[in-house]
C-alpha cells in the first residue's frame, strides 16, 4: 500500500505557479486568482521556465509536466481516471477534484430515466407527434429493488434519492472502504442492505434496476460481462459510472435474450460515439451523451476553494484522490 | 347545505340487487359477488324488474336507474364528475369512489415528467435516432417552487413525493375543508405551506411548476384561465386534474407568449381528442391521454371491500363523494 500523498508545504504552495486550462471560463479564472492569490498562466504542454511548483487546474496534464515539479493538481471533473491513465502519477503531486452537486444530478438523471420508463415517456411523444390519443399503463416505482453498484457519493446519492420514492436499495460495495466487510450489518446511508461484489447473483435476478456509479479501474474493466447479465432476470440497466466497466458484447446479447429489459447508457468505451458507432443500434437502449453529471463552474470553484482551505490549514482535502485506488 | 345521504339500511342492503357495468373483468366481477354474498346483474340501462334496491359498480348510471330505487353506487374511477352531471343524483343514493393507488400513481407522473424535461428525455430520444453525440445540460429540481392546486388525497401525494426529491411545494386549497382558513398557518402534509386560490398571483410568478390536481365542479370550470396565467413567468404546467378546468385558448395565448414554458395535459375538456383536434398543435405540449391515474381491478376491489365493509359497520365510507361538492 503506498503511502498517501503529503500535503503540499506551505513554502512550496506560496511560490507555486497557478496554471489554469485555456478552456476555463473568465469568469472562473478571475475567481480562482482571488483565491489563490496569484494571476494564472495557461495551462500548456510546455513547462514554464525556472523550478517553481505548479498549481494546476484542468481536465487533462500534458506529459512535459507530469514531473516532480507538479505540486497539485486540481481536476474540473470528476472521474480522474483519464488523468491517471496519461501516465505514471508524480509521487509528491496532490491530485483533488470537483464532485460538486453531481451526487444530486446523477441522481436526478437515474430517477428521472427510470420514471421515463415507468411513465412511457418516450411513448407517450411518440403518440402525440401522430396525434394519436391512447392509455398507457404507467408502472409504479414503489416496492421496486434497484441494485446500485458503488457505495460512494455517488452511489449513495442515487439511493437515498429513490429510497425517498419508495424504492428498495441495495449497494453493491465492489471493496470495503473501512468498517464492516461487505455481507455483515453493514449501514451506510441510501441503502436498506449492502452487499459485495462476490455476491450479486441473486440481488440481479431480484432487481427491476441495476444501476451502475462505478469508476474506472484496473478491477472495474469489464466488471459488467457474461456472467454478470446472465444473472439479470429484466432488469433497466443504467450505466452513469464509466464505459469501459461494461463488456458491450455481453450487453447486447442480454438485451437480445431479453434478459436485460432497457439499457439507459450515458456512459460509452469510446466516447463519443460517431454517427456510425454499432452502438446507437443497441436494441430498447438510449444513450445520453456524458451528459448525467456535467460539473458547472460554480461546482469547479466551490470545490478548488474547499480544497484550497483545506491545504492551508494542513488538513487532506475531503476530495482528494486516492492515486493508488485511482478515485 | 343538504343533510348528508343517509347510509344504507342493513335490511335494504341484503336485499339490493348488485348490478356491475359489463366491462368489468370476470376476475373483479366473481370477487365483488364474494364480498357481497350474492350473484352479479348487468348494468344496463333498463332497470331489473320487481321493486328490489340496487347496488351498482361501475363508471356511469343510465337515466333509468336515477331512481329513488338506487340505494348505493361505487365507482369505479376516482372522478365522478361525468357521473353527477348525468343529471340529478337521487338523494337518498350512496355514491362512493376508487381512489386506490391513485395518489402515488398521479404524483408519479408528475414527478417524472418534471424530470424527463429537467433531464432533456425527449431531446435525447431524438438524438438518440439520429445518432448524434450531443452533451446537454439537465436542471436540478432541488431548490424549486411547484404549486400545487388541490390538497387532498391526490394533491398532497404530489407534494409529499416532490418534498422528497427538494422540491419547495406549496399547496394552493381552493376551498377551506376544515380547520383554519387558507392563508393562516396551516399545517398539511406534503406543502412546505399553502395560500388560498385567491391570493395565488405572487406565488404564481415564483413557480418553476405549476400543477393542477383539481377535481371538477360548477366552481372550478375555467379555473385556469387568461387572469391565472398571466401571471406566470416561466413555469411548466401540468394538469392531472380535470380537463374543463383549463380555458385551452388562454393556455395557448400564454404558451405563445412563453409565459408558460411547457404543458403537459393528462386531461382535456372534450376527451378522447380526435386526430384533426386542434389541440395537438399546441406548442410545446404533450398530451398524455387520461393515463396518469389509472385505477386496476386491484384498486377497485380494495376500495369496494373497505367501503362495504364501513356500511356494514354502520359507519359513512371515507371514500363517499359529497354529491353537493362535486367530489
Amino acid at each position: 500500500m503506498p503511502l498517501p500523498t503529503p500535503l503540499p508545504a506551505p513554502e512550496s504552495l506560496a511560490r507555486a505557479l497557478l496554471l489554469v486550462a485555456p478552456s476555463l471560463d473568465g469568469g472562473l479564472v478571475r475567481e480562482l486568482e482571488r483565491i489563490a492569490g496569484r494571476g494564472v498562466e495557461p495551462l500548456r504542454d510546455v513547462p514554464p521556465p525556472g523550478d517553481a511548483p505548479l498549481l494546476c487546474v484542468g481536465d487533462a496534464l500534458p506529459d512535459a509536466l507530469r514531473t516532480s515539479r507538479l505540486l497539485w493538481f486540481h481536476s474540473v471533473n470528476a472521474g480522474t481516471d483519464p488523468l491517471l491513465a496519461g501516465g505514471p502519477w508524480p509521487a509528491s503531486a496532490l491530485l483533488t477534484r470537483t464532485a460538486g452537486r453531481m451526487g444530486e444530478r446523477i441522481a436526478q438523471y437515474v430517477l428521472g430515466w427510470m420514471l421515463a420508463e415507468c411513465q412511457s415517456v418516450p411513448e407517450f411523444i411518440d403518440r402525440h407527434a401522430r396525434a394519436h390519443w391512447e392509455r398507457l399503463p404507467s408502472e409504479l416505482v414503489v416496492g421496486q429493488t434497484a441494485l446500485v453498484y458503488g457505495t460512494g457519493r455517488i452511489g449513495a446519492a442515487v439511493g437515498r434519492l429513490l429510497q425517498g420514492c419508495g424504492v428498495h436499495t441495495v449497494g453493491v460495495a465492489r471493496a470495503s472502504r473501512s468498517g464492516p466487510a461487505p455481507g455483515s450489518a453493514r449501514v451506510v446511508p441510501g441503502f436498506d442492505r449492502v452487499i459485495g461484489a462476490a455476491e450479486d447473483t441473486g440481488a440481479l435476478g431480484g432487481a427491476r434496476w441495476v444501476i451502475s456509479t462505478l469508476p474506472l479501474t484496473a478491477a472495474t474493466e469489464g466488471f459488467f460481462g457474461a456472467a454478470r447479465f446472465a444473472a439479470v432476470r429484466g432488469a433497466t440497466f443504467v450505466n452513469v459510472g464509466r464505459g469501459a466497466t461494461v463488456d458491450l458484447g455481453a450487453l447486447e446479447t442480454a438485451l437480445r435474450e431479453g434478459r436485460v429489459r432497457r439499457a439507459v447508457l450515458d456512459v460509452l468505451p469510446a466516447e463519443p460515439a460517431a454517427p456510425a458507432d454499432p452502438v446507437w443500434e443497441l436494441p430498447r437502449t438510449v444513450i445520453t451523451s456524458h451528459s448525467s453529471g456535467i460539473t458547472t463552474d460554480e461546482d469547479v470553484l466551490g470545490d478548488f476553494t474547499a480544497a484550497w482551505e483545506s491545504v492551508a490549514a494542513g488538513r487532506r482535502p475531503e476530495l482528494t484522490v486516492d492515486v493508488g485506488r485511482g478515485y
